[in-house]
């Protein structure tokens, strides 16, 4: 007991000087060095860096603010920009993947599709679904995770939502409607799945595919050395519908004329206290005899013994008063405010991949049980309007979003975007790099310091995607798809 | 094993003759009639019924429409009326409460108030803050727990509000301002009790009120006959706001000019799957051997087995494949559609009070551990604006939402409040007496039909409030706390 309070101490100090750290734990607890490196450790592909420019692209004094030197490698031009953070970290933790990818029918060499008129049939010239895909992982205590989600994670998406092939190629005008429901279920049960909506089907592929990629995680952290853990933002365009699935506290915005909606929610250890709260007392061995459940208005001491103080359970969103026991004086399960907030003592992030192996450092107490891989998914209909070229949709990781509100984001992209020549593609890639410029600021005697306001810039990792609305679209238009598209918008 | 699945297959048997019934059993398992009664049945004491105007009023073949006959018993004239079922239980197993109540100082006496200028104190006349409150209570399977939660539950309430008295009486008006956030908690951490807004310590007052009263329900039945189990709205009018909790499948809403807000959510087994497939997943055990957690697209059989169906869990919200195992074949958590949905093939609502002692028919498993006490609290700020007399908060059992639409019964309501002159006080009375009429409809040679479309009438018991809004904040400003309310309006 007495090990896990010192413990603790060193945890709450780093708090102190760590103040962007996803995660409060040594560098030695990062996995066994002995093992093999399965995921090199490297910058999202579409960058081309060699390895010095890698190792320039990392350097936390001068923090340069990388972009792709060809801005053909990433899908419809978009713009993306990174900097590194300025000293918590050896490397940049944030990894990024973008990419075009398809759909493919697996028993199309077994099998003739029936190309009769009238059987609702979408897919005519090709046999393949196109399918956009971008995404940002934000990396804590090692970039092992990250770098082997920005790797495989798209395959896993790809695999799942090929596994409904059929059923998405011969989905009608009406299953392919946007509904905006939370809780997708066809209004008669049973059900054949002919009857789903497209919309239960990706959502669904979204959802099956992050589980079973941190199962992978598991399983390969046992074999190689792939250390720490990573929050996962995902944005795919498909069938005419963005669907943004998030677990961490990355976040998605639609920057739209005059008007931001939110993608995403920031899932936090306070956002998710409830959840939280539930998990400890469904199981409250998963506390060890260290932690207590219960929300308190201030941090418990034996001198409250007795006392009335307000709390809040697992159930409560309000707060009522509890007499202090023994119990109560523990440690609580989520300590601390705002970005400092901590599940265990330990861990800032509550959802995303990896930390399997991480434990209450001093304990046998492991914090895997708290986090979630599942993501949340919003789904946003490109068909509900003509979006413009300067409608965006903006990724990024919390180093952003840490300094700069939604309304200011949209501010900056706006004010780049429109001061570029209609069509002219460069516009995104000047987006993203101003976004990292207000966040990341410029270095003065006193430090990074915002441009604007004269604030603290963020210190760290940065990672900024800026993505056309209109493109999906427009491609599918001269697409094979064309017809039904234009025949009957899909907003309903 | 076999025998189980005569149960169940009884069960489902019932499903199809008791459609209104929120729960398949046996009635020999109605507790233990050994036991003495400690609540005697009743009807609301505010309708003032002699034991023989009981019976009358519970003649399932007749189904009287009960009004209050002294319209003054009831806070604000507001409107009550209620019938019984068309015979699927002996008593109507709806119950009911309404009452102006004071929260009182329980210090009052040893402590002097500081009524010295500027220190924000409101409360001046009179220690006590006024409270009006309404509830409808829904039994099943007996009409003990409706009928001992129509008794107590105010008094928890009132006892929980009373621990706070010094906060909610000290209050600044700032405190008093309306969030609209669901989760309220001060930006700093920690913090005092004084900084806590009138809201949470309100929204937590009624949720630990409704956890402890279920609590007394499970104590009291060990010593007590009181069968069966009851879902629980509750509304409270209190410092300019309306708080509605619900806790099952009644409805609030509030009709005003032209518009309705739902004030409360219904609670079934298909809206809580995910809530009920977590307490699954979380110990599996709870599940016996005779059930599985997972949700298909059909009851997967035995020759389903290997083969691919679309499931959910209790993280999706969208559909997948997953191949059929031996386990899968189990007899599903949740089943059946609409309102025919049952948890564990026994009950119909998931949320309430009650039910500790109820199990699936055959076995040992209990189904107590899928219900949740806890209640859902909306907020609705009565300063807004300026309600007139024709704008109303409509509580009611599933009774009448089964057979009306919320646009319907705002539209009956706003028909028979215009037809009155302003300021008559029977027309609340009278748009309750109209919504129950309509929802049970006139005795056919068919059974019970709607007059308006001659479709099936509601044969549940049903419960109808109709209740002004515009009378809190009117005693209001005749009372001690005018000046505060009068100088700066609650709207935030």
């Amino acid at each position: 007991m007495h090990r896990f309070r010192q413990a603790v101490s060193n945890v709450m100090a780093n708090v102190a000087t760590i103040q962007h750290s996803g995660i409060n734990r040594e560098k030695t607890t990062e996995g066994d060095p002995e093992k093999e490196e399965k995921y090199e450790y490297s910058r999202a592909e579409f960058l081309q860096l060699s390895s010095e420019e890698v190792a320039i692209a990392t350097d936390i004094i001068i923090r340069p603010i990388m972009v792709p030197r060809d801005l053909s490698k990433l899908p419809w031009y978009s713009g993306y920009a990174e900097v590194v953070n300025a000293g918590k970290s050896k490397l940049n933790e944030d990894q990024a993947a973008a990419r075009h990818m398809f759909i493919n029918n697996k028993h199309s060499l077994e099998k003739t599709l029936d190309t009769s008129p009238g059987n609702g049939l979408l897919i005519k010239d090709s046999d393949q679904i196109p399918l956009t895909y971008f995404a940002i992982f934000d990396g804590h205590a090692g970039s092992g995770v990250s770098v082997m989600a920005s790797r495989v994670l798209h395959t896993r998406i790809l695999a799942k939502l090929e596994s409904v092939y059929d059923l998405l190629a011969n989905s009608s005008i009406e299953q392919r409607q946007f509904t905006r429901s939370g809780d997708q279920r066809p209004n008669k049960w049973p059900f054949t799945e002919k009857e789903m909506s497209v919309e239960s089907l990706v959502v669904g592929a979204l959802e099956s595919a992050f589980v079973e990629m941190d199962e992978q995680v598991r399983k390969e952290k046992l074999d190689y050395h792939i250390p720490g853990g990573c929050t996962v933002l995902v944005a795919i365009f498909l069938l005419g519908k963005l669907y943004v699935a998030n677990a961490g506290d990355s976040r998605a915005i639609i920057c739209r004329e005059n008007e931001v909606l939110p993608m995403s929610t920031d899932f936090t250890p306070l956002s998710e206290r409830q959840r939280l709260q539930m998990v400890a007392s469904t199981n409250p061995q998963l506390l060890g005899s260290e932690f207590c459940c219960l929300e308190f208005q201030k941090r418990v001491q034996r001198k409250d013994l007795g006392k009335k103080l307000m709390y809040r359970d697992q159930n409560m969103t309000g707060w009522a008063y509890k007499e202090v026991t023994e119990e109560d004086i523990k440690f609580p399960l989520i300590y601390g405010e705002g970005k400092k907030a901590r599940v265990l003592a330990t861990i800032g992030v509550t959802r995303g991949f990896g930390d399997h192996e991480l434990k209450v450092h001093g304990t046998d107490v492991y914090i895997k049980p708290f986090l979630s891989p599942v993501p949340e998914v919003k789904v946003y209909n490109l068909f509900d309007r003509d979006n413009s070229e300067d409608d965006v949709l903006i990724m990024a990781s919390d180093g952003l979003w840490d300094v700069l509100s939604n309304d200011r984001v949209a501010e900056v992209v706006s004010e780049v975007l429109k001061s570029f020549p209609p069509n002219d593609y460069k516009k995104y890639a000047s987006a993203a790099q101003e976004l990292i410029m207000a966040a990341r600021g410029v270095l003065r005697l006193n430090g990074w310091r915002t441009l604007k306001e004269n604030k603290s810039g963020s210190g760290d990792d940065i990672t900024v995607f800026v993505i056309p609305l209109n493109k999906h679209t427009s491609m599918d238009r001269q697409s094979s798809m064309t017809e039904s598209h234009d025949a009957s918008p899909m907003s309903s």
